[in-house]
């Protein structure tokens, strides 16, 4: 099957005179994650992957993924004829640098402009030398062969309440404005859809986990216009754009509006996010200040407001998977599949007050599948779990009051010495980015190692970064804050600023073995001052117990030992408060202090 | 003094139309330490220090210089009205900030474009928005006020042999010519006077502790040229030259070969040390292909050679080193000045075998003195050693195997609790940077923290960076990698790569009061190779016994004892075969093994 639509991709590549057809994982706002309507390497590759993008020329069908997908890819591509790259591993080449090598000997190189951003088409001439002529981007070639493609998404779009936000769109499109006028700027494009709920105070329901809705705006000092799928579009809805002084049109417009509105304007835009596509549609004597937007580092600093709810979601998350933890513990002899383990914990979410959806499909993997780091359990054929080894279980829920992310590793039973090892190491790792205190300016690229550090130290690494940026009411992975060593193409570096909240999940995996990952969350907050400047350390706002039965002390030292009392009874103190008496005599067992 | 010489500055700029005139810590060559001639910066300011710069302008005068100097630099301004710019610490503007800002009102900047580089420049007319008409650089304003300047100097020139070397010119040069091959460049220019040192094996005077000589050089595929002072190119050197290929020319003739050499050719050369004057006169049709020298990376990797000869060089440094300590330790109560002890250790090197220089002036600083980093004593009026405290030595030597750079700080008797709390912690950092393993890819800002850590944990930082690259009978200070967190402007990351060789010098300064640093020199080399990538690890290439009686164990974890006793071993078992029987036993002693 999957061959048949090559071969048709093949034929229309044919008829349009393109070389090399790029098929990127993206929606028309450089999503993460997309819609069903714009799952077109999927479609085209079979790997259902989050991440990824194929590349199909006359001679071969590549896809190229990262570490988090490469058995889970492995797999879905047998019998596909399909070429897996593994990027991260020692010279595998990006679906860029593959491009930029094929494209050498060619001529003509295309895509849907709507899918990939404008600073990956710029980089991508450059890095070629190819002209602009060399790229066709108004043909989408999946769509002219693809049957039954789901409809574009419209769901209705909702207003968040003050007590959830804690800024009106009024407070936020001032403090835009000022920063426009900071950057010279007079007209600012957004096609970022995070940025664009964050702005507007809507949420929606457009990509699966994800509250967002299609749509795009553009921003001057006067106006402010937000481009909208008119069915997702309520009374409340438009009742509440126009106080909120923004005016409403249709999605698809913004390709016909964009040369009025930036006139000869200086244009503020971040071409990271913006699609090409739209890009193009900007009248060439404007001139162009490519910048992040400013409402992305304004959203990654949560409000008072924000950072209230989001600990009141914490706890109440928190109280879900610990008695997940119980359950599971308890009866881990009962032949449970991974795919009921998941159902378990996600109608304990789901029947927490509060709480309106997943932040993303929960990751309940046992034995080797944790290897996987972004495995699915399906109802049919998944793993069964025994009371031996590990399950790692990677979930959040979609709060009224914040979006929650948190991993543990629960021991079933017996472990090998090599699994205590493993999964002491990634505890301290933990620890001790959790507990770090720096100076004010450290990016993730700094901080890194404190996680990575004591698996380098046995020769382990894990495949990923190390954490990313959560999102209030919205997206489980945002921008731009993030804790990695490795600099990506493209990738700002961001310095880590009071009120942000990041990951902390260092893991291993080791492939049709096991895996391990332990996250917590933490809101970077300012520490002492004095004369050596300004320094900043996390405060934890996960609260779950850690597993005591996986710690094998040899692998600590002292002040990781300390740490992990610390939290541990901090754990204690949070949760017990709404716990019956059953539940604190078992965690109160399962969070004892241990000794050095 | 100081003020006439201003008074000077700010006539001979009204002549020239100038509202802003730069001088900054330069020869003609970036390089970080200068001769006599070149010392402009100091004659204005009286500011001694090896690193600043200083910019007049109608309404005042200003030094900037960073946290190294910021005490010494306060000291020697007094009474000048020189207003002083601590850069490194928060909300103090950069010298180039400070322009940017004052240029937005202002029409023309002066400067001697031979002490700038090129970068500077793009980067502030770029900043500012300034057209290159804004900018006077063939003006050196400071030498027509400078009566009395010193010459500029012309010390003889010396080969080196094979075995010091381990590649000969020839083998440089056709690596060099591969490379630009690959960058497509015809032309090379160089100007970096370590880079030309390096290439073609030679080894001069003209810079202090720097056994380098000034020079320019251009590079062809078929021919190499050589820009050197007449006076300094002996018969050994001529005949070298010839049967290696190399055309020598007058120095100061290359300004006016340049446009000749250059043609219509891609030039390859580095805008952050090709200087200002010399890149205006390449013809406007070149193009230019801006990266770093491939002479410097090449040259930061040592060879087999090179690394076998460094190792006994340590040896013979390191064992220098221990009979100072021994030295000082016994005769603290005998009121020697920082000078004489500075004297003593400096002896000790000059009488070993195979030492031809120091690589940098001895830094000997007692008690509070210890806070300047770069604390010079003088012979007159420096402090006297008394039987408590610290006494930092910083200090290293040229020898005909290799050059070393090495710091102790040593207790002399009672010290406070808190001194040993500061000590230990510097150790801590010192010995986890030496150790740490790490996978292939790491840039110095990914491990900085390792050595940082321990001081961030209680609050205290260092406002430099944590290591430097190390020449080969060179500089002591050499580019490109850096063990550092921050990023500073027009710095290249550099990733660590097999066999370059960096410092690992955490510190504590405390003004007016003392300061701690411990040194050593770490060779990057290749550890365990496996599914995860190339890890990569120190070897340490620094012997000298770490100060047991300033170590207090409760700020150590288990494995900082085991390193620091595996360290001390260590250094016992390399040095001893070398000592006496009186020496040997107190050595024995001194690196005793600690308990946890």
């Amino acid at each position: 099957m999957i061959k048949d639509r090559l071969e048709k991709m093949r034929l229309l590549m044919k008829r349009e005179k393109i070389d090399l057809y790029y098929i990127p994982t993206g929606d028309f706002h450089q999503s993460e994650y997309v819609g069903e309507y714009f799952k077109e390497r999927n479609y085209m590759s079979g790997f259902t992957g989050s991440a990824g993008s194929m590349v199909v020329t006359k001679e071969e069908a590549c896809l190229f993924t990262d570490g988090r997908y490469h058995i889970q890819a492995e797999g879905e591509l047998q019998g596909s004829g399909i070429h897996l790259f593994k990027c991260g591993e020692a010279n595998v080449p990006t679906e860029e640098q593959y491009a930029e090598v094929y494209m050498r000997t060619h001529e003509k190189i295309g895509f849907d402009g709507r899918t990939v951003s404008t600073a990956f088409v710029e980089r991508f001439l450059e890095n070629t030398g190819l002209s602009e002529h060399a790229v066709v981007y108004d043909k989408d070639l999946v769509n002219d062969l693809w049957a039954n493609r789901p409809e574009i998404s419209q769901e209705e779009i909702y207003v968040l309440e003050p007590w959830q936000t804690g800024e009106t769109t009024k407070e936020k499109l001032k403090r835009i404005r000022e920063s426009m006028k900071k950057s010279g700027t007079e007209t600012h494009i957004l096609t970022s859809l995070d940025d664009i709920a964050w702005i507007y105070n809507l949420r929606g329901n457009d990509v699966k986990n994800n509250p967002v809705f299609l749509a795009y705006s553009v921003i001057t000092q006067e106006n402010a216009y937000l481009y909208l799928m008119e069915q997702a579009v309520t009374k409340e809805v438009e009742k509440y754009l126009q106080t909120s002084g923004v005016e409403w049109r249709n999605y698809e417009k913004v390709y016909q509006d964009i040369p009025a509105l930036c006139g000869k304007n200086t244009i503020l835009l971040d071409k990271e996010s913006t699609n090409y596509t739209l890009f193009k549609t900007i009248p060439d004597q404007c001139r162009i200040v490519n910048q992040i937007n400013p409402s992305t580092i304004m959203k990654a600093v949560k409000n008072k407001t924000e950072i209230e709810n989001t600990k009141k979601a914490h706890i109440k998350d928190g109280l879900a998977v610990t008695r997940f933890i119980h359950y599971i513990k308890e009866n881990a002899d009962k032949e449970i599949t991974e795919f009921e383990a998941a159902q378990y914990i996600d109608n304990l979410r789901k029947n927490t007050e509060g709480c309106f959806d997943l932040s993303f499909e929960t990751i309940s993997a046992y034995g080797a599948n944790g290897a996987m780091m972004h495995y699915s359990a399906r109802e049919e054929g998944c793993a069964k779990i025994q009371s031996k080894g590990f399950l790692l279980v990677d979930s959040g829920g979609q709060y009224r009051e914040g979006t929650t992310d948190v991993t543990r590793t629960i021991a079933l039973g017996e472990l090998s010495r090599e699994m205590k090892k493993h999964y002491t190491l990634v505890l301290c790792g933990m620890l001790r980015l959790m507990n770090a205190r720096f100076l004010y300016g450290c990016t993730g690229r700094n901080l890194d190692i404190l996680a990575r550090g004591p698996l380098w130290e046995q020769g382990i690494d894990y495949r990923c970064g190390t954490g990313h940026g959560v999102g209030h009411i919205l997206n489980v992975h945002e921008g731009p804050n993030v804790i990695r060593w490795l600099n990506r193409t493209g990738a700002r570096e961001c310095v880590l600023e009071e009120g942000m909240v990041t990951t902390d999940e260092p893991g291993v995996y080791l492939e049709n073995q096991y895996g391990i990952r332990i996250e917590n969350e933490l809101l970077c907050v300012k520490d002492i001052k004095n004369q050596w400047g300004q320094f900043m350390k996390f405060e934890c706002l996960t609260f779950v117990p850690i597993e005591l039965d996986a710690v094998d002390v040899a692998y600590m030292e002292k002040k990781d030992v300390e740490l992990l009392n610390q939290y541990q009874n901090l754990v204690y103190e949070k949760l017990s408060p709404y716990m019956t008496e059953e539940e604190k005599k078992w965690l109160k067992e399962y969070t004892k202090e241990i000794k050095f």
